[in-house]
């Protein structure tokens, strides 16, 4: 019988339930078992353990713990709580976050590119006025971050007709895409936008990558989605250009505070769309599988999955 | 020369000078003129005119007139005005229109599927609640219409990975579309709509096919897109399914009168989009040069373009 795996959970979190049942269900043959509900013994030999936003504290009562696997794909809280470990962290990747993501970056380019947000401003004062419509062959879309999310959500918007230029950290090679790569071709990539998308991972390298210089070489009357992280832009540099249309419409589904408290001005700003971080919905059960995968190879190998960058942050 | 090309416009049409422009831009070999311009002798030689919406007392001003060739795709106002006649109609048949048609179907059926009403709602409530999310691939998309507008939306749903079943007056067949065909097969269709889009004509046949009995059809709890005509929705049924929440939400671009009036329900209600009849706007630049193509044919073969049949009304 393989010793439990260890289950922690910050306790802030408001589904632990949903995922335990989840992934016992996807490992009928091992005991997962909740951080607080573990005897002495089984904290002492645990070497690995399933996790969601875990507090430090509560990693260190497990003293051999060589390595974490997440439920979640944006791992750049536990990198930072479990710096001062040498823990490897291993972070979900599932291609069906990648398709749902791909998904949501079409549903909401389309929402800007068909005027839905003008449109519901019309109806609420019973305006019945056509706008101007330009072809989407004639307009394109930026995305930054050209990895698994970022390739998938390309691929969706040219079979929509629309042109596509992305960003990356280092450079990639993409079918139909023009890519840039790097600080230094930063601006002449973000002049292209008429709607700029974010995926990319929060990083130190990313953190307010979006700020009052870099958004200034948005094209004036661009539009902007963020489906990654909140702090990649800056809130302040955004309000401003919002504020005076240079940027004409921003649709928001990471902030840096989350749950985005009540007060926050986003919510009645008249050209923000806030999302409550569902552009991709991690479904515990697809997740769950890929999670167990990866947890009979160690057992059947000792061979830790392949781990997060920790100078990288992803 | 050729005899010059009369263009009857109806007086309440606000863009004629446009139509004007790109016709004449087209045929530079021709001379377009509105009625009002030409003389006795040229309005007694006219064998086809190019009409938006003329009025029937205009027509009959043109005695030899053997055809005329509408700049839209729906012709149901000219074959109800011109029933006294048997002038042939030809209608615009864009390939262009199909394809911003289908973009319209996919952007407000992502609309639906990614609950972008009920985001819109919390936030204007401040509330931060994300909402359980079904895959496209659980989901059923029921259209009714398979001509050319509803194939060729029919193909852009299946990419996004939706079920799609369509139905059409005579029996279609479509690859990966469930298709139905007649009056007899409409309630087994309805029943599997998890969104429903209406893409008909409107003939006598279509006026008020969905209707109090056949919206009971329809899964409660489904929503409904009408990029048709008005009058194919029998407007008190959808209000009392609105209403008591049989029908989730419905996006209409389409009224029995239009420009919807100020003061009309659908403003109002919570539960419904109003759209300014924008979902394929007609680009008078590719109209344009079909309905060139057309004419330079008629000028040199003295064959009438294929014209829409009266009985049917399309």
């Amino acid at each position: 019988m393989n010793a439990p795996i260890p289950f922690v959970v910050n306790p802030d979190y408001r589904f632990a339930r949903e995922w335990l049942a989840a992934l016992q269900r996807e490992m009928p043959g091992e005991r997962i078992v909740p951080l607080n509900e573990l005897d002495t013994a089984a904290k002492a030999e645990s070497t690995f353990a399933i996790v969601i936003n875990p507090l430090p504290e509560d990693i260190r009562q497990l003293p051999r713990l060589a390595w974490v696997h997440s439920v979640w794909a944006g791992v750049e809280r536990l990198v930072t709580d479990l710096a001062d470990t040498d823990l490897k962290i291993v972070r979900l990747v599932d291609p069906q976050l990648a398709d749902t993501m791909a998904e949501a970056v079409l549903a909401w380019t389309m929402f800007l590119h068909r005027d839905m947000p003008l449109y519901a401003a019309q109806q609420r004062e019973h305006i019945w006025m056509p706008l101007e419509y330009t072809r989407a062959q004639a307009k394109t879309i930026a995305l930054l971050g050209l990895g698994a999310l970022g390739e998938a959500a390309a691929r969706r918007l040219l079979d929509a007709g629309f042109n596509v230029c992305g960003w990356s950290r280092t450079r990639k090679t993409l079918a139909g895409v023009e890519c840039f790569a790097g600080e230094s071709e930063l601006p002449a990539m973000l002049a292209k936008a008429d709607i700029l998308i974010c995926l990319l991972p929060l990083t130190a390298g990313t953190n307010d990558l979006l700020n009052a210089e870099t958004l200034g070489h948005v094209p004036s009357g661009a539009s902007l989605i963020n489906f990654a992280r909140g702090p990649i832009i800056s809130d302040h540099a955004l309000r401003a250009c919002l504020d005076n249309g240079h940027i004409k419409h921003a649709v928001l589904d990471v902030f840096s505070v989350e749950p985005l408290p009540p007060d926050a001005w986003q919510w009645a700003h008249p050209d923000v769309t806030v999302l409550p971080h569902i552009s991709a919905p991690t479904d515990c059960r697809t997740a769950s599988a890929i999670i167990a995968q990866n947890i009979n190879r160690y057992r059947e190998t000792g061979q830790i999955p392949e781990s997060v960058d920790r100078a990288r942050g992803y």
